[in-house]
């Protein structure tokens, strides 16, 4: 695997589905395989979680980490030829990328949309960037339009949780006080198509996904509808995509905050979330305190997933 | 031991002596112990010597280490059930704590007293949700009643300079611009209460300590009458604690400076100090650049108090 | 070797290529000799390549690495002795750094010219502080008035790409909107004057560098006639040196610009900078892009250079 930036990247998503549950029996079974190899992960935007897990699982192979923290504002490398660099780009693209790739084997980015040009958002630029001028293997460590580390740490825990072999699996929109992306949501869409679970989306009108990710997926507007025997229920915000609402909060309607009602409707589902979560405007305490609610369980599986990426990147080399 | 946040947590401080000299003896016998181990270490206030100290204990054992700083102003938890998370806070502690503990083993925490209300702080609020909702052993990089890994750093150091079997190791507050936590102080006397030594605290009125952390130490407000014979003087600036002073500068009288004349009443004492140390405030350039001074060893023996704590923790896992 | 400040820490320059080759031959081949070993880097001013290039040598050779970052402003340590510190300043570098060397086997430094006050950047006061009180070996991640691991990555990599015994190298000034300090050209020509090759340097009237550091090489105002026949084009913007004009942008002749027109008239020469570059200001975008840049090759060279100085300073431990 050169690079690991959407589902297809995995090929076979039952061979990698083995492959997680063989690490995540003991995850320091290729404590040896990064020997003498370096992680360079560049952080545009801030994390927790994906520093954490995926530092901890460059460690399960005994890999180098550098981090690097690249204030967005300060990324400021100009991309055209032929200007006269004299103003606040103090480099360009064709050396700085190249020039980070030699100091490291394998580079993580992050970098969101940031809701300026839905366009230069949606065509992945600087993480295309690096995988163009780098030299190295990349992978995305939540992109503009896709966060496949947390997409296949979900498919990992679905699998655990299961209890068919094709459950029913709602994705919710619910409401949130500011813009956020829609990586989280395209992501899981386009992951939960490479299944063949039975998968719904159901959300507000206004807030359809790019239908290249929305794919084969079930759109259903009605969400206690959508709900109707779920066995997991995948809680998510995202802002509008369409046109010129592209990165808008169209509303914060609270009757979709997911609550003991929703659930009563499904299949004794699984409530998960990819955190952070605001409790009371994504879900009730109730919820989300539940025995049903396995959010913790699928934040754990990050480690997992970043292993299982980290290892066949490394496997490459 | 599952935690580290105070003397008693030690059990022995006699065995726990022993092994900070066998330790001391050879950083490196226990290399292999934190083989395949995490420390995640999280501060919400800055650190030099803390942070170096314990990231080198944490290389002593062979543990990964990933650090995470957190501006203090950043860290707005919702610790509420029922709370409609649609402001500034965009996380529950009941998510947050449980995935850091995810990605880890053992988790450090250094979280300053914010002087603002004394309940909170000597509650150790932060410090308890971490060692409640975490999962695992968490141990106190300085939280905002005490300082444990000086503290043993401290007492290492005794030992290691005594020349009598209980010597008479006097705690001197001493003047300083700024308002001060009572972390170090506290910890000391907890520490010192904890041996057979002679323990004096000595301070202007108005200074008075928690009396839980007094203890059976002997006060006395005359300085030197306090200082006459000691054969150690820890040196140390402290806010007031009491009442409605608590978190004020009182007073910056500098007859309280640690002088040759404040030396010379002693039984040739060393010098003692946790670092950072404002010269001719707390202590005259003479007293400190003497050769009774050990404040540079002092300091070094934090590596083996934090290498201590850290192999004990991992043994525990 | 006991510190790296400057082209003669190495003594003798053909072992130390010899060095150079062989590790970068296999990077890995002394991975074991860091083990139990601790580099301290930090860094009063920010860095991507000599950080990223440093931390990679480091783990080439199995050691811990902890880097500090210090904000220039915040570095406020007195130097004074009688002073009463009730001011900003916290702390007395007679005991900051001593403390910091507790914690490390090795300390690289970097810490850039002000412009303030020539004789306190050319007296190179922080690093020497460093030597002076840390009791560890130190070297340079670019000081002052030298950037010793960029020239001898310089050096290598010219060793690397000649094509006769004597090259002739050009360093040539060349325009860039911001005030640079001489670290660079300094160091490049104490480590050329250092060797046989035949080493010109040509820059406007008003931007001389310091006599010491020009040493035996030739200077020649008129840039074409120095380009002449070169071999290697090594190209860098600096401000002036001289008197009151210390650390000014005199011009922006953008004539100086490294264009086709000028490498026509050498011998086919590489064109080689440090990076980051601004084009079209140091060097044409052809010139850059063309099959004579080794401007990657040279940046990749700093992790060889990096290793082959701390390999050197742990073997003096």
């Amino acid at each position: 695997m050169k690079k690991f930036t959407c589902v297809e990247d995995l090929h076979n998503l039952q061979s990698a589905l083995q492959e997680a549950a063989e690490i995540k029996q003991n995850r320091f079974k290729f404590d040896s395989l990064g020997k003498n190899k370096t992680l360079l992960m560049i952080f545009f935007n801030s994390s927790l979680r994906t520093r954490l897990s995926t530092q901890k699982a460059a460690s399960n192979l005994g890999m180098n980490v550098i981090v690097l923290d690249i204030n967005q504002g300060a990324w400021q490398l100009e991309t055209e030829r032929g200007v006269i660099m004299d103003g606040d780009k103090p480099e360009h693209l064709l050396e700085a990328i190249p020039v980070m790739g030699c100091y490291c084997d394998i580079i993580g980015v992050r970098s969101f949309a940031q809701f300026k040009d839905r366009d230069y958002d949606y065509n992945e630029v600087i993480l295309n960037q690096f995988i163009k001028y780098s030299g190295k293997p990349v992978f995305s460590m939540e992109a503009a339009t896709r966060h496949p580390l947390q997409s296949f740490a979900d498919l990992i825990t679905i699998e655990e949780y299961k209890k068919t072999d094709k459950p029913k699996v709602v994705m919710s929109w619910a409401p949130h006080p500011k813009a956020l992306p829609q990586a989280v949501p395209n992501s899981f869409a386009e992951w939960m198509n490479a299944t063949d679970y039975d998968f719904v989306i159901t959300h507000p009108k206004g807030y359809e996904l790019d239908p290249s990710f929305v794919g084969k997926a079930k759109v259903e507007y009605n969400q206690m509808k959508a709900l109707e025997e779920a066995d997991f229920v995948y809680a998510k915000n995202w802002a509008a995509y369409s046109g010129d609402n592209y990165g808008k909060v169209l509303n914060m309607d609270r009757s979709w905050t997911i609550s003991e009602k929703h659930m009563a409707v499904t299949n004794n589902a699984y409530f998960m979330h990819c955190l952070p979560v605001r409790r009371n405007m994504i879900v009730t305490d109730d919820v989300i305190e539940s025995n049903q609610s396995i959010v913790i369980p699928e934040a754990a599986n990050r480690e997992i997933s970043a292993t299982v990426v980290l290892k066949r990147l490394i496997e490459s080399l």
